[in-house]
């Protein structure tokens, strides 16, 4: 039985699935002293500055959800939110106009910002966030940033007048995506590395579990992250991912127009195959097109606060391995499953909408449940 | 007639008497090509970072009240107001519990600061925030911060385990000032000097009125800081002040708490006295009281994120003058003006409570008529 589970994600179906993931653990261990842990490695590359304030999409997402105060039916943010400030902000002519932040997320993001301030690493600052929820119980997964250092995803877009970075943000919430990503570009990204909790988390990790979320700015960040492929690889414990990809389409956002971006078809045996299987070396099965790298060596084409050195690898680790032992796919691509196991990755078609909190549960279950037959 | 005038103000008293001041010239030149320009310069010692947001109290009531969205009622901050961002960041374990910001003052305080992180001059500051009311035709007033360097007046409190020094807001907002203040230092007080544009407006000025607003931490900050009295000294505009006290009391606030810590009496000749007569120097009429003097040159006793040097000398400028070439008191402390006209300060009692538009722009006019006399 493990005890440690680790599991990748970022913002709102990586939420979802580690809900679903606490609750199926609960079902299975009733007794709180007996349960396995959950520490969740969070992307962080959707991280930007608005208006003087830190904002950090996915984690908040993660601990939203996590709190129980999201608003489910919207899909992100929390509930009863209001818009009293950013309407402020907006008059004053601050912030982005096209990403309107929520009164009580504003609570959130001047907290965050102060600690920030403060010197306190961003691992910290979550942890303190985190406590204040449940009458200070905290929260029933440990959440970790990849990393403490600024790492945030652009984009390189042409609107007309030639190639230019944008945030990712900008992109998928201004642009909604609808704008060919050229390549994105992880700003800030040798300058970082995996912090030491997310390393010591995947060293002792008996279980590591990859949420659908975006293969590509979401998991393909956080495996970006200097120590994160090094750490997987040295790790015996058994790596079974859940496919974003339902029947060919994304199952939230625009995953389709990042994967487009790097020439990854958008179904769940390309996204296996472009994570590529734990038994063989990366590099026959590349973790980035070569073509288009997410992350590039070029310099950014706008200015940014922070130095950037991009490195022409992906991570900076030595020859990692692909990431997969196992991988779900959804009972509509179940025609999948043979070619996703002839890569080398064990399979197996499931329900995976996430419906509500017991097909969460199911699915979360499932992937327990074929990682125990990878032990 | 005047051209230039020229304010010093610290917060609500201040801002209603200048609303006064604007009706009253309003009143006197229907024509806004003939009108008379106002410049308020404007105390930054309540100055202070609350979550990591830059918050500026005396500003603030001057822009809300000359935008017309003050909370009047209240007397202080933004009618309409709501506390669910306050409440969150309550709830993270930060800010000033003791010092809930609105929502709506949240958007200020969000936008101040990132122009303020941006590099952004406070004046340009004041000046950009000020430029979104009245559908963008801005404030009837200009408002200049007296430095765009941090200064922070701190109080020496005892609460019985030994002197301690807090923010002024800290002492006026959390103890009420019901703490024997033992002296005022202001932090940062070396460093800052008055900005070119309170030179020239002082430089311009052909009257120079002193609101009546607290005459130790508001006024006196004002005047503390180095370039203000020397500019004052060198201007031939006529200097009227207005009485803060009426019939031996503070109109608002703990103006009593304030001068009894520099061993004033809360009486209007004695804050005249204070002021000094401009026809005389200062130093036969001190502006602070040698024995407890509101700029301390010892050191703080507690941390500060910004250097502190206090300087023996209040102002730094060489033998200031006396403040005052007029000074209104109220009709109930009319038994003062002989001996306040003693001091050589030419002295007229008159209704002095700003209860509505009407007294406010009257007691403005009364301050012009009194300059008048005095060119």
């Amino acid at each position: 039985m493990p005890q440690n589970i680790v599991v990748l994600v970022g913002g709102v179906g990586g939420a979802r699935f580690t809900r679903g993931l606490v609750a199926e653990l609960e079902r299975r261990h009733p007794s709180p002293s007996s349960r396995p842990t959950v520490t969740a490695i969070v992307n962080t590359g959707d991280d930007s500055w608005i208006a003087g304030l830190r904002v950090t999409p996915d984690l908040d997402s993660m601990m939203y959800t996590l709190a129980g105060v999201n608003d489910d039916e919207r899909g992100w943010g929390l509930r009863d939110e209001s818009y009293r400030v950013s309407a402020e902000m907006n008059a004053y002519g601050v912030g982005w106009p096209w990403f309107t932040l929520g009164d009580l997320d504003l609570g959130t993001h001047i907290a965050r910002t102060a600690l920030l301030r403060e010197g306190m690493p961003l691992t910290d600052v979550v942890a303190r966030l985190a406590s204040r929820w449940n009458d200070g119980a905290g929260l029933p997964v440990r959440l970790l940033p990849v990393t403490d250092e600024p790492v945030e995803t652009h984009v390189e877009i042409d609107l007309g007048s030639g190639p230019e970075l944008v945030h990712f943000e900008e992109w998928w919430v201004k642009h909604r995506a609808a704008v060919p990503a050229q390549r994105f570009v992880q700003l800030g990204l040798a300058a970082a590395s995996a912090t030491r909790a997310v390393r010591d988390a995947l060293a002792t990790a008996d279980v590591v579990l990859v949420a659908p979320s975006n293969p590509v700015v979401s998991v393909g960040t956080v495996l970006s992250i200097p120590g994160v492929r090094s750490s997987l690889d040295e790790s015996s414990a058994p790596v079974v991912g859940v496919s974003p990809i339902i029947g060919g389409a994304a199952v939230r956002g625009y995953a389709d127009a990042c994967l487009a971006a790097i020439g990854v078809e958008t179904s769940a045996l390309a996204v296996a195959r472009h994570y590529g299987s734990r038994s063989r070396a990366a590099s026959a099965q590349p973790l980035v097109d070569s073509a288009t790298p997410p992350v590039d060596s070029a310099q950014p084409l706008v200015d940014s606060a922070k130095p950037v050195v991009d490195s022409a690898k992906p991570n900076g680790d030595p020859a990692p391995r692909g990431l997969l032992d196992g991988w779900l796919v959804a009972e509509e691509d179940a025609d999948a499953v043979e070619a996703v196991e002839a890569l080398g990755i064990r399979s197996r078609s499931v329900p995976l909408w996430m419906k509500d909190a017991e097909t969460s549960a199911a699915l979360a279950g499932a992937a327990l449940d074929l990682a125990a037959e990878l032990f």
